[in-house]
Parts: C-alpha cells; sequence; structure tokens
C-alpha cells in the first residue's frame, strides 16, 4: 500500500471543525455587531500584498516575519540566477544551519502574505480618498499571517479584528475604540480586564527629562517594556548595555513605575510635548466616564507596545491569568502618510481572536448552546420511503427548521444513537405505517408515534413560511 | 516630495469596499442559511497547505496556477543553489520571455495557497475521521487562490461557497446538494440557471461504444468539453489531432448532440457500466421531483468538466446571459483516498461567489436596503457638548441603534450633508439649549426640535434593552 500523505495542517495553522467554527462565531458576531452598532463599517482587503507594501512598517522584525509568495516562471529563473550569485559573491556557506540571506529571499518573490489589518487599510485608504467619507470609521476581520514559531495562543495564521477611525486627530476616537473594545469584552462576559494606556510623546519625554540622549529613545523603550519580565536591576542592565548611565536608567525606572497620572505631570512640568501627552491622556479618561471602557482604563507609564508606527496614545489589554495581552492598539498619524505622500491621523484597536478563545475555553465561558447545527434528523427505515422523508425534509426546511436527511435506509435504533451521539435533538423516522418522532430533551427521553400535522407543529412551531 | 508609493491591490485581487461587503454578505449570508438549513456544518481550513497535498490533485493547468509560498532562511538559501544548478544543466537561457522551470520552482517552496477547497477537505477528513461523524456534511466559505491571467469575472483571489456530503454512495447525497444549490439560487432571486447533470462513467461508456480507444478517454472528454465554444467541426478535427479517426469522432458526437437520456440508453443497452450510469442520472431526476431543484435539471450529455478528481455524477449551474457557468460539482469517490489510503465516497457542489455576484450585479437583483451602516450620525455643534453627545451615543448603541458620532465639533448644515451624502437617514444635532433631529425619509426632509424621550421613541422605537 502507498505510503499515507500526511494529513495534518501546515506548523502553526489549524483546521476549524465545526464546533470549533460555532465558538469562533460566537465571538466574531459578537464584536462585528458592537463594531457596528459604533457605525464602524466593513473592509476585507486581499491576502497578499506588494513586499514594497509590507516592508519597513512593522519594524526589522516584523519584515523577517513576512511570508513572501514566490515569483513564477521567468520572475523566479531571473531571481535565482542572480539570488545564486549573490550567495556566492556574499560568502555564504550553504548548508550550515541557522544561515539565511533576506537578499535571496527578496530576489525570489515580490508579493507577500499580508502581516497585519492596520497597513493594508493604511494602503486602501490613500488608494480609495476620493470614495470615501473624510473621517473613515471601518472594522475588519481577517486572518493574517506571520512566520513565527508556534506556542501556546501564537500560530502562523490567526485572526485579527480590528476597529480603526482615520481622519481626524481629536481624542473623542481614542475614546470610541477604546469603548468598542471595552463593550466587545463586556458583551463576551468579561468583567476583569483593564485597558492600559501611555501615550509615545509621553515615554519620548520621560526619557528626555531622566537625562537619556533622544538618540537612545527608541532603544529606551523596548527596554522599559519588559519591566514586568526582567524587573529593575534587569532593566538598569540592558538600559547600560544600551549605552544608558547607571543613573538615568534608575531615573527613568522612578518615572514609569507605579506613578499616577499627576505624578508623572509633576515631573514633567514645564515639558511641552509631554504635557501634551499628559492632556491627551487625561481627555482619554474624562471622555471615558460616558462609555463602556469606565472604568476598564489604567494608566501604565511603563507600556510601550512593540510595532514602529504609532505616534500617540498607545493601548494594552489584559487580562491577569493570560501573560501577554488580547489585543492593543493607539495613534499612528504618519503611516498613512508613507503610502499618500501627506500625513492623515489615525487611531485604532486590534483585537486577538485567538488569545480571546483560549482564555474564554479555559474560563468556560462559552453558553451552552452555540451554533447553528441540525435540529432534525430524518431517516427513511424502508427502502419505499425514502423520497418521501425527501420531501418531508425540504418541506421542514421550507419552515425554517435545520434537517438532516439520512442518505440511506436506517435501522430505527442506529438513527436514534447517531443522532444522540451528536447532540441532534430529533429524530424522525419514516416508514410505511406512520411517523416515529424520537426526542431528547433534559427530563426525559422520549419516542412516539405523529401526525404529520402533530410533526409539523412540535418541530416548526409558529415559525413563519419564509 | 517622495514618489507615492503604488496603492493599488495587487495584480488579479480586489479591495473590498464597505458596499462591496454588503453585496457580498448579502449572498454568502443566503447560502450559509440554505446550506445550514440542510444540516450541513461549517468547516474553516488554512490558507497554506503542503505543496504535496495541492500537486496532483487538480491536473497539469492547475498545478501550474499554484501559488507557492517561498521557503525561509536556510532551506531557501539551498533551495536557490539547487535550483540554479539545474537551470544551468537544463541549459534555460535566462532573460527570453516566457521561459519557467517548475523544477526551480519546487526547490523555494514546499508551500501553497490553497486552489480550492476539496482537496483540503479531503485531507481534513482524512485526518480526522475519528472526531467526524460516518457521513460528514460540511459547507465551507473561503477566498482560493490560482495564478490565472485575471480578466472578466476571473481573478487571483476569489471565494467559493462549497457544499459536500462525504462517506456515502447514495445519489440521494446528489439529490440534496442539487437541491441547496437550486434553493440558494432561487433564493438569491434567480430563475432562469439551469444545473446540467452527466455521469463520467456515461462519457466513457459513450467513447467506448463510438469506438475510441480507452487510453484516449480523458483527451475526448476534453475536446467534446468545448463543443459549444468550437462547433462539430472543431471537435471532430481536435478529435483527429489527438488520433482519434474521423468516423469514430462522428459518431461520439451523434451521441452526445442534443440526445436524450431515453437515447443514450439505447445507445448503451449492454453496456453494464453506461447503464448503471444512466439508472444514476435517472435516479437524481426522480428524487429531485422532491426538491428545490425540481425543473432546473437538465441532462447534458456533452458536459465534462475540466477537474480530474470526478468519477460519478457531474453537474455544472449555467445562465443564459453567462459565459462560463454559475458553479459546478460532482462525485469525487476516489480523491479522499489519496490521502486515507481507503476510498470514501463524495459528493459536493461549489457556488462561485463572484459570477454570482456579476450576475446580480448586471441584473439589478439586490434588494435596495442591504448593510448594516450607521443609523443616526449624533455631532455635537458646541464644544462643551461633546461629552453629552457621547454619553447620548453610547445610549443609544446600548438600545440597539448603530451610531456614528461625529469626533469633532460640527457645523449644523456640514453634519446634515455629511449623513443625506452617505445615506445615513438620520442626524442628531447636540446643542446646549437641545436636541435638533434631521431626517430624510422616502417623502421629505425634516428638521426638528426633540426632547430626550421624543428622540428614544423615534430613534430606537420600541427595540428592547439587550
Amino acid at each position: 500500500m502507498a505510503k499515507k500523505a500526511e494529513t495534518k495542517p501546515y506548523k502553526g495553522t489549524r483546521d476549524f471543525l465545526p464546533e470549533d467554527i460555532d465558538r469562533r462565531e460566537h465571538v466574531t458576531s459578537i464584536i462585528r455587531s458592537v463594531y457596528e452598532g459604533h457605525g464602524f463599517r466593513p473592509l476585507e482587503t486581499p491576502a497578499m500584498e506588494r513586499l514594497e507594501t509590507l516592508l519597513g512598517k512593522y519594524g526589522e522584525e516584523g519584515d523577517q516575519l513576512l511570508f513572501k509568495v514566490a515569483k513564477r516562471g521567468q520572475g523566479l529563473v531571473e531571481g535565482v540566477r542572480e539570488a545564486s550569485e549573490i550567495l556566492a559573491r556574499e560568502g555564504v556557506v550553504v548548508g550550515r544551519t541557522g544561515e539565511t540571506s533576506p537578499k535571496a529571499e527578496l530576489l525570489v518573490s515580490d508579493i507577500g502574505l499580508r502581516y497585519d489589518l492596520t497597513v493594508p487599510l493604511s494602503r486602501v485608504y490613500a488608494n480609495e480618498l476620493a470614495r470615501l467619507p473624510a473621517v473613515f470609521r471601518r472594522y475588519q476581520i481577517q486572518p493574517v499571517w506571520r512566520a513565527d514559531n508556534p506556542g501556546k495562543g501564537r500560530f502562523r495564521e490567526f485572526y485579527q479584528c480590528d476597529v480603526d477611525v482615520i481622519g481626524t486627530p481629536s481624542i473623542v476616537a481614542e475614546a470610541e475604540v477604546a469603548g468598542a473594545v471595552a463593550e466587545c469584552l463586556t458583551r463576551l462576559g468579561f468583567r476583569d480586564f483593564t485597558i492600559a494606556i501611555n501615550h509615545r510623546a509621553l515615554l519620548a519625554a520621560m526619557i528626555e527629562r531622566a537625562g537619556i540622549d533622544p538618540s537612545k529613545a527608541q532603544d529606551a523603550i523596548t527596554v522599559v517594556d519588559k519591566l514586568a519580565k526582567i524587573g529593575r536591576d534587569g532593566v538598569v542592565a540592558e538600559l547600560a548595555q544600551k549605552g544608558v548611565a547607571d543613573a538615568a536608567g534608575r531615573t527613568l525606572l522612578e518615572m514609569v513605575e507605579g506613578a499616577d497620572l499627576a505624578k508623572v505631570g509633576a515631573l514633567l512640568a514645564g515639558h511641552e510635548r509631554g504635557e501634551r501627552a499628559i492632556a491627551d491622556v487625561r481627555r482619554v479618561f474624562e471622555l471615558s466616564k460616558h462609555t463602556p471602557a469606565s472604568g476598564f482604563l489604567s494608566f501604565d507609564p511603563s507600556l510601550a507596545r512593540g510595532l514602529g508606527y504609532y505616534t500617540g496614545c498607545i493601548f494594552e489589554i489584559g487580562v491577569k491569568d493570560l501573560a501577554g495581552s488580547l489585543g492593543g492598539g493607539g495613534r499612528y498619524d504618519g503611516l498613512i502618510g508613507m503610502f499618500l505622500g501627506r500625513d492623515v491621523p489615525a487611531v485604532g484597536f486590534s483585537i486577538g481572536l485567538e488569545r480571546i478563545l483560549v482564555v474564554m475555553e479555559e474560563r468556560g465561558m462559552f453558553p451552552q448552546s452555540i451554533g447553528r447545527g441540525p435540529e432534525l434528523l430524518v431517516a427513511a427505515v424502508e427502502e419505499d420511503r425514502i423520497e418521501e422523508a425527501l420531501g418531508l425534509a425540504y418541506a421542514l426546511r421550507a419552515r425554517g427548521v435545520r434537517v438532516e436527511l439520512s442518505p440511506k435506509v436506517e435501522k430505527p435504533g442506529q438513527a436514534r444513537k447517531d443522532a444522540d451521539q451528536r447532540g441532534v435533538p430529533r429524530a424522525l423516522l419514516v416508514r410505511s405505517d406512520g411517523y416515529n418522532l424520537w426526542q431528547a430533551s433534559e427530563r426525559d427521553v422520549t419516542d412516539r408515534r405523529v401526525t404529520p400535522d402533530e410533526l409539523f407543529a412540535i418541530v416548526a412551531g409558529r415559525r413563519a413560511m419564509p
């Protein structure tokens, strides 16, 4: 016999069986409904984007995690030849593990799979400017792909649920995206989450006040972001490695550690951009009193966020028992300019669907009955009843009942067992002398003879003809 | 100023703006609801599949249209080196247009984007056998990717809406998938479609009876499939090129041209497999009398279908004014065996979403009001009313109203104009001395002062608190 083919999904990707889809749709339908309630409109973009669109937006690490689509035909032949020459010229020793050549990757591909939904949105906004409203409010729920090492809750294909307001510098937009996200989480059943908030300009001001050279600001942000992971001494040590004096590092730490907004305000008195950033954060808190985010916002001066494109307020959603975040976001007033040639203000949030699902699963937060599986199994128990069973199935479907028809003659016991095992609450056995309806309720199991009228009354109830 | 970046979507792919999504969701929600009414359950699979999973299932042309994902790091370095050696050894002259090397493509990639939904389904069925019911009824609505030359209604990324029954050889399954597809089309508003039906074994029997060598059967099927396009003489000429004698070619043509089931039955009398195939087709007609496909089925002995994996009944959906089909399907009893090591019977249908949309657009088949855009625009007309407007927006959202909030202070005229242009039916202006509600109905436009109670009554009506 031939060797059985590999049937598992490709590393880091998953097949979603019906029960998985039920849970995913339970979550996405709530998110979609909340976003639409906020007046956001749907957008979808292609899986494939030009590499020039994707590269240089996410930072170096992001660029390395892009999936690239191989050129085809002549383009690939030329790419391979040139890549091979570069590899030879650069002395890349082929055969050792771990060696890569980004240049070679680029020569054999010019298209990649999208890494997030924010960069495609920015490209679309620049492309469709004339057709879109001045303030464009869009949501987007689609998969993204990253060639990361798979781990718990980390996949190579995963879904993001994004919501963004483009075209306004108003802080009301921050309050609305945070409010929308808080409403999503609340309606999903989360009660204990926090939306941490900080501001990129606030971080920059604190770094400046601590006496750290502005050229080291991005490094300092990256190190401070690890505070919870590596501790005070770890931060000071890593900052020292980046060339930041111990005293400056400790000053910065004092600023970001446990400081509230008033204290940071006092520290930054007279620092113009710092004071404006504090005013922004204060305004988000004020406005959020009127939104579902009220009570969930928490100022965290050590919050930094990894992505390169943020320019203003930044956010991160956390729950106690999950390392890592359920999502995050912020203002990115410079990204659209990379496509349009002039800056357009924008702010948004991204919820990670897989993380939400992991936590909801662990906490048993899914309602008992979700999904739209069949409500009735119809089976002929005699060969010459198949057409009657088929016609009956369609008559019930026309009344809005989800009916599974057994494609062959069934033994009554087998049909009942089959329905029971798969959670189909009712089974109808069609025989020449009439119908038997089996049903399992929470209280008991019944199996009785029914007339056609009784059948329709029980199964279709008062559902209107569509 | 920097050169403006390319912002159009990649060749053959599209961005879907809100109005596009509204139309797409109108169609997919009906299809989903019909499939679920038939007891089918949802499945989703990853965009990326191993190339070994995809290759050799669709025929040579299909293999060539696969998008391949470039290997990364060391794997790519080695692939490039080896591919470069092969290109040199095979004497591929680099630089001339149109030259390709499939071998080189395979050396730099081992993963591809899915080409259809049937092969991934077959892989999943083989992988999840233990967790799935004996007869597995699944639907799947997801994009697929093909490196085809884009044309009208032909894209590199497009959606298929598949429905399949796996695990039964019963013809009832054929009747049900055809019934489901007919119900989808009817509920979308199509009245004039046909579901052409034929049978692979019937084609094979006719080819045999015409005296054509069985080794040329697949060639003959491919040529006969072009009858409508190239005409009688074209078919005979092409058959001759494939080594089929003129007389045999003409005999085959007579069999498939305008023949009804009775006539084909007479022609194939005594041909065992041919007679069984005729019985299958007859049975589909009989059973379909009890399904929504009744009256839409049409026997077409020249129907062949391109894909390699069909083994029994084959189907194709046509409408008069569309060259090409809206979808098609058939029985493929051998495909799952390529993954599982033993054959499992299966039959299914695939509806092409883009084709449906093209025809519905041309015929004006979309209802006037689809989509879930904002029902009300709320705008503060004075700076100190922003928080009140925000709170009001959330109070109305809590009542289930889709509310867009203007993020900044608006001039009343501008807010009304903005709502009007974008089809938002109502605008609420929040001022220190009260609320003004503007609304455009089919009959007139009104703009009047309202109390909070009136506002809620008008806008939220009798909607319950969620």
